[in-house]
């Protein structure tokens, strides 16, 4: 179990009065930070088994009682209307708001699905020496749609979306069990090299996120990604969506290196 | 991805025209079996949610759309009204049947849940020299209820109930680091050395399966299992369960080393 998690908490507290509403990268070092989708109840037991076909974009640390805000194994002094930065409110797939807490959208039918996020192992990387592009460059990691379908279930059907991160041959096998190493954040790759194999037609235009610059000698490999859950929820046309806007995490009270195997 | 899967397929063809009504210990070997709860839709929300939050003895590894007994992501040429050799069926709580197959008792609101069971990381043990003493005993291995509560959900809750096997304490870190490759088959164990730690009084008279024993200067070494979810889904009194009926499993077309990390 995690420590006492105070810096989780006092993180959360912070945000919750408004004092942070930016990106919650490099808050609160050493926890899990993660991805939000809300969705009305009727539609979770879809949702959480398109999750469980397709548990590498969509692995689920936590699902809350309809009505309730608190993710109780995650984070049991949270309010997940008040604790994350930055939310996106969608209506029929529209996002209709960006606001900084959900308490007004709240409704009693509301289930909260809490999903492992990249940044635990990228922590990982960074801890072993692996440099990350994105962040030497300034940009966010860049993702992609791609040509491989996730398993649907009811209305939650759309291809896998990557991340990608450049190693040099050399740095590639040590990215992959360093990551494998978190099957709850995404694990190991689903591929190495050849974007074109993944229905990427071109690196430098990515669907989501910022380009990188790919240096000669160095190989794309390529992560399931967590925009794939919160891009099924919007496309699957439900009257309400919240998620969090991208890079603003939930903070837990848990900690990585307890979900390192 | 599974290769073609013949074996499974066969195992299952002749389980479902009762030609094997017996224990699948050892058929279609390098598959993964799989640990079988089926509950009406009305709950399957609050089941999933209690496996989510409890992920060591409640690993998911498919559900199945209401009213289809087909597990499209383990096995989809499969019926899980037939596919079992024995089933258990039990009405608010009470055991009613035990049944070969389950067709008559089958209804349009029915969601089958599929979970890892310890199959897959003991034939990794065995394969790596380390014996199973029931299995060199000819007993069913022991299972205990502990005083750990399972994080509840809904009419989900009970104690975590753990498989006991024991080894020699050089025998230790090689069972855990092989079974913690495992993750969606109970992954490494959840307690290692007394008994009593655990709530277990007498390692001799365990809830489930039979006694075995443990010689001197071995160590009993603790499993989370998946009599838990079950045991969760009898107790929560729903009007109906059907279980696999204990050894009895269902075959997938998976096979055990692609869940390996």
């Amino acid at each position: 179990m995690a420590g006492p998690g105070v810096t989780a908490a006092e993180a959360r507290e912070r945000i919750r009065h408004g004092e942070h509403t930016g990106p919650t990268v490099g808050l609160a070092p050493g926890h899990v930070q993660a991805n939000l989708v809300i969705i009305p109840e009727e539609h979770a037991l879809d949702f959480s088994r398109f999750c469980v076909r397709n548990p590498k974009p969509c692995p689920v640390l936590e699902i809350t009682e309809a009505g309730s805000p608190v993710p109780r194994t995650l984070a049991p002094g949270a309010d997940l209307r008040t604790d994350v930065p930055r939310y996106r409110v969608y209506e029929a797939g529209e996002l209709v708001d960006e606001p900084v807490e959900i308490r007004n959208y709240w409704r009693g039918d509301l289930v909260c699905f809490l999903l492992g996020c990249s940044f635990t192992f990228e922590a990982a990387l960074l801890a072993a020496g692996l440099r990350l592009a994105h962040l030497d460059q300034g940009r966010n990691v860049p993702m992609y749609a791609t040509n491989r379908e996730c398993v649907p279930s009811g209305p939650f059907r759309r291809p896998l979306v990557v991340s990608m991160r450049p190693y040099r041959p050399k740095g590639v096998p040590r990215a992959v069990s360093i990551t494998a190493r978190y099957p709850m954040m995404h694990g190991s790759p689903v591929h190495i090299g050849d974007p074109e194999a993944l229905g990427i037609g071109d690196l430098e235009q990515p669907d989501f996120g910022d380009p990188v610059d790919v240096h000669d000698g160095e190989i794309p490999v390529f992560w399931a990604c967590g925009v794939t859950p919160q891009a099924a929820a919007l496309e699957a046309g439900l009257p309400l969506v919240i998620t969090h806007s991208p890079g603003h995490m939930f903070i837990t009270d848990r900690r990585d290196a307890e979900y390192a195997l």
